[in-house]
């Protein structure tokens, strides 16, 4: 029988997924599951750019340019002006959402058996994009201790071979709710240079900075230049992932030419998508605002909610909307599972993601969960006190 | 000064990319182009896919299910059933266009490494599709002579290796404009099953068949029920190529769940093309109809035409809306850029594909180009004058 490739039966099935089914038959029971597992913000789309559909006028839905349109672009480069970073419109190719600007990236950037260093845990996509690239993935491990910084320089040089082509960030992180210092940054540049890499540098989640936190963007660093890949998404600034609008941005003539070839290969971006996006970039701060402060909000009462919790330790989130929490037992997976198969208070339980799906490294993050803030403040505090219910009928069992 | 891929390196420019800046130079003069190049079809969007966009009651414009929705699956079900196929909503994937159809079904069945076989000339992006994906294109030639039929099986059967996952056919064909008949079908579906491989049918053309050619879709070969994957697409069939809206359609579990973990990692369809594709799947033959007799006189015009040119030979086509011809000229490319850089005849000239761009094989199809009937007639007319008129001062130089 015609067998499937090996690549694609490589690609681990996320432990997500495996709860699906679960917290499909805890709401057949009637149980209410606080979902704390996704990356699908709650916030508004702004009002502008879901009524800009109505008045498309156009007899036909055709291709707009592969590149994507050059108004969107100069819309763009205007709001990485506004973070100090210049980017012409031809620096910038719009990709359908963040997931292709990753893919392109990993084939322009990387042949089959190239590798590519990532932190551990990273974005469970980034290893199924890897493998679907056939390129190799090896992790610096970052840990719940220092709220999942990044290592020093050494660890990275201690992993990179001859076969070494990028770095791979996620800043601000997902799935730790990092943010990485101007000090990290340097660091990071510092090891693309002396080595030569790729610095691939997702930001999708720039908008989504708290506490004062000071931002760097890999765009910021000029001794790099032609190094950084920025890759970039409307998804989560306007809350509007199902537009699939992102970007590979960069200032590498050759990494614009092989992207631009896989562009042109799939035609087009979606043509909808960005007249959405393009609406969207006339808001302002006024839209941002207060979501900014919405998600700060609800991570005080969630990070708070989660220390009082006796047994639980939870990073302290700078940036997106994620926490890592590590709690008192030997495998969240099964937690988790148990806390959707066999648990509820008051008719209510919580579904969260188990952080060994973020894990390169086998066994690496088994008591840990990422729990997602797109819940208003009430949901997060009754989701807390959930966990907490659900912990202590779990441990005396 | 770090190096982009060899894979993305080894992927050729299209020669059509090469002419786009001498239309611009040429419109830049003032001269009328008459696009011949161009799968842009000037029909319209079904009104009501359109209206749709008007109502949209949502406030977030959210992620859908990676697999697409399930009322767009069903309706799609409902499609293929009219064609006297069996497809459940569970065999169906929602893609990002058909270009993701291919990709995702490249990355499925076939490892770095391994080969496809495909018809020569082809749909220039497998080329590109495959070279991203590291999977070796292996091609059985097709000629002007036979209106591009398929070969007999001895052709595919000379050039399969151990490492042959799967042969690749596009069924009414781009850029050829041939139709296989059930003949041709069964005949691939025999050298298929004997060698056990794949059959990745792109049928993004299924709705544009003239001259009362009986269809047969890879769908309908029941002996290779579970080796058939069908490549397919909202674009063509009702006007909408910027919704990028397609569909990887099997009864193969593996692939399914294969091109579903893909799928997953991408996150998902774009929400806005999946609300405009479910729209579309309530016009029925009113629409189909008139753009299909449509394409069929345009069809006549323009190969009556061509084929009063002295020294053109055009095919027939069966399907699609391209024709391939040969003109009488050394350089089909060369001809090609002329039109657009040094021609013009009452302030027009026209530009085409040169079919070389279609061919894996270096240096065939030399003298051929690929003519689209995406014009109306009158312009169709008239752009056959200008090509004869060109080739007359382009001869006699």
């Amino acid at each position: 029988m015609v067998k499937t490739s090996d690549r694609i039966n490589g690609i681990a099935s996320s432990p997500i997924r495996k709860l699906a089914p679960l917290a499909d038959a805890a709401k057949a029971r009637g149980v209410t599951v606080y979902h704390l597992n996704i990356g699908q913000p709650d916030i508004r789309t702004p009002q502008v750019a879901i009524d800009v559909l109505k008045y498309i006028d156009r007899t036909v839905l055709e291709y707009s340019p592969s590149q994507g349109f050059l108004s969107l672009r100069k819309k763009m480069s205007g709001y990485y002006s506004g973070y100090g970073m210049d980017f012409s419109p031809d620096q910038i190719v719009v990709t359908t959402g963040g997931s292709e600007a990753v893919l392109f990236s990993f084939l322009t950037c990387l042949d089959p058996g190239d590798e590519i260093i990532t932190t551990d845990p990273t974005y469970a996509n980034y290893i199924a994009f890897a493998a679907a690239a056939g390129i190799k993935v090896r992790t610096v491990l970052t840990g719940i201790e220092d709220n999942f910084a990044l290592p020093p320089a050494e660890e990275f040089e201690k992993i990179i071979t001859p076969a070494t082509r990028a770095i791979l960030i996620c800043n601000p992180n997902n799935p730790s709710g990092s943010l990485y210092s101007p000090d990290e940054m340097h660091r990071l540049a510092g090891i693309v240079s002396r080595h030569d890499l790729f610095l691939l540098s997702d930001e999708v989640y720039r908008e989504f900075i708290y506490g004062g936190a000071g931002y760097m963007s890999a765009g910021h660093l000029d001794e790099i230049s032609r190094n950084v890949v920025i890759l970039d998404s409307f998804s989560k600034r306007y809350s509007e992932c199902g537009i699939r609008i992102g970007a590979v941005v960069t200032r590498n003539e050759s990494v614009l030419e092989g992207v631009m070839k896989l562009s042109q290969a799939r035609l087009s971006p979606p043509l909808l998508g960005q007249i959405v996006a393009e609406a969207s970039c006339g808001v302002g701060r006024e839209y941002l605002d207060p979501v900014v402060k919405e998600y700060d909000y609800r991570r005080k009462v969630l990070v708070e909610g989660l220390r009082r919790i006796p047994g639980v330790v939870a990073a302290e989130p700078s940036g997106a909307f994620y926490v890592i929490c590590r709690l008192p037992v030997d495998d969240a997976d099964r937690f988790c599972a148990w806390c959707l198969s066999d648990f509820q208070y008051e008719g209510e339980t919580v579904m969260m993601a188990p952080a060994s799906g973020f894990y390169f490294t086998p066994g690496a993050g088994r008591s840990e969960v990422r729990i997602a803030y797109v819940l208003d403040a009430k949901s997060l505090e009754r989701a807390v006190f959930l966990l907490s219910k659900a912990l202590d009928e779990y441990l005396s069992r």
